[in-house]
């Protein structure tokens, strides 16, 4: 269930996506709702986007607009509400970036629901590529994400294995890849969904925001993100490299894990991970598990 | 609060409006479903749509999509979400008529909560007019509405004092009137919800399909609406005619009622009404009350 709020925001970001900004009381009239309720939605609204009221007008700062960029190389759709990023990147052309402001059925990984409140940046690149760099991309792509964090927002992200992005052992950012052959390559659908200016959606999630005190432009978050898609490839020409930093960015190694898997819970040790992407959880007296990524349903730090 | 479901039929009917068919992978695509959870849902919408799906297609009967009438003198603005009609009118040239599929916050008489649920016929009239045709629009909408039943759909509609239009003694019409002076006029907001299509969304309604029992093409009914509409101020320069029509249509004279105004409840015999609307009603060993219909917050039949 949506509310009405929810919803009311949404048409008023349907009519500023094409604008940069609209006098309040036409923005009322298109919308049929009352200009001093528009108002005290515009007004919560800035608590999510860097949106402001300011003589009758409400004016969204472009730089926080997905579609005002126009990446090179790439088709970028941004729509206000979506089922998902993923189904709707399936009828999209390679190289397209699909962003929506609201899922009504985000999906995670295991067909777990993924909550995309407003505010947030919510996306699914769409990547033609060779069968090596797909093999790799749940390895590059949450370095990339934590590169953008260190470097770009001088803020300490690592990974959760296999590629959750936390900060303070809270969750920041996830990522869900799937695939399908393509001729003799293979389509990438790889979703990113990155807290920025949302509320923390769950109890251990955490935002951008809390982190900086104060909005983000998203579209900055969005460009870096774009420009490192682009240079997949290229990055996985080196895996050693690719492997040395996902191993260096991996806050789960030497840490106590609890582990849910199809068969069950367990709890020990992370003590590696390897070239293929398992992790080797030792759970006493040198008995150790090989844990696929795909058959582990959830990982705690616990320690 | 609305459902999931309700938001995807909305995103289909958006993509309907201006395009009778779309293939249903690709609309599927475009919203961001799975393209058997839109079939599943698309097939519920025709319950209360015109909507088929047929080779893999959808298709919206044009007759039932407002966005294809064309009416003469009259700017139609239809939208699939609105928060109210009433509000949008208020935006609008004069002589525009606002639909939209869905309202969030549709108002009834007295600040009621009106429910437009799917299928239904929701329409802002907005009109300028003379003062004496204003002033006798309270009587004259409810007039239209059950001519339109009677002549058109062989329908035995009737009207519950002051402007309900009911059907054994079931509400299938709502009329809410509200006006603003404009120079030496008045701009008229008649706004009319008609359960059409829509299952009637609380005891006491019915719906047109199910009087007829099956769906009917709404466009018919809105363009007769708009018929009569264009021509109130010529039914108004015959009030006699007017005052007679409506007390033939009226179902509540000489029937006992219950009445809640703001002073409280009373029950009696509804005896007459007067030139300027006001209902007399007979509470007993010959004492009258007369009640204005701005007061007068509900009116039920109990006989
Ligand atoms: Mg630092």
């Amino acid at each position: 269930m949506i509310s009405e709020e929810t919803i009311i925001k949404l048409l008023i970001i349907d009519k500023l996506i094409h604008r940069q900004e609209y006098v309040l009381r036409e923005l009322a009239w298109e919308i049929g709702v009352q200009p001093d309720l528009l108002e005290r939605i515009a007004d919560d609204m800035s608590k999510n986007y860097l949106l402001n009221i300011e003589k009758g007008k409400i004016i969204w700062n472009p730089a926080d607009n997905p579609s005002t960029l126009k990446p090179w190389g790439w088709l970028l759709i941004h729509k206000p509400l979506l089922g998902s990023t993923q189904e709707a990147a399936k009828g999209a052309s390679p190289w397209s970036v699909i962003v929506a402001e609201y899922m009504l059925a985000g999906r995670g990984r295991h067909g777990k629901k993924w909550y995309s409140n407003l505010g947030g940046l919510w996306a699914t690149f769409k990547i033609l590529t060779n069968a090596q760099t797909a093999s790799m991309a749940p390895i590059i792509i949450p370095i990339i994400l934590v590169r953008i964090f260190r470097k770009s927002y001088d803020v300490e992200a690592s990974i959760k294995w296999p590629n959750d992005i936390i900060i303070d052992n809270k969750k920041i950012a996830g990522i869900l890849i799937e695939g399908e052959a393509f001729r003799d390559q293979i389509l990438l659908y790889v979703g990113i969904g990155v807290n920025i200016n949302n509320d923390p959606p769950l109890p251990d999630t955490i935002s951008l925001k809390n982190i900086l005190n104060k909005l983000t432009p998203r579209n900055r978050f969005l460009s870096l993100l774009i420009g490192w898609m682009s240079r997949m490839e290229k990055l996985s020409l080196e895996p050693e490299k690719i492997r040395e930093n996902y191993m260096e960015y991996l806050e789960t190694l030497n840490r106590k894990v609890l582990v849910k898997t199809l068969q069950g819970e367990l709890i020990g040790k992370a003590v590696d991970v390897r070239d293929t992407g398992e992790l080797i959880v030792e759970v006493g007296r040198g008995e150790k598990k090989v844990l696929d990524p795909t058959l582990t349903f959830e990982l705690r730090h616990i320690d």
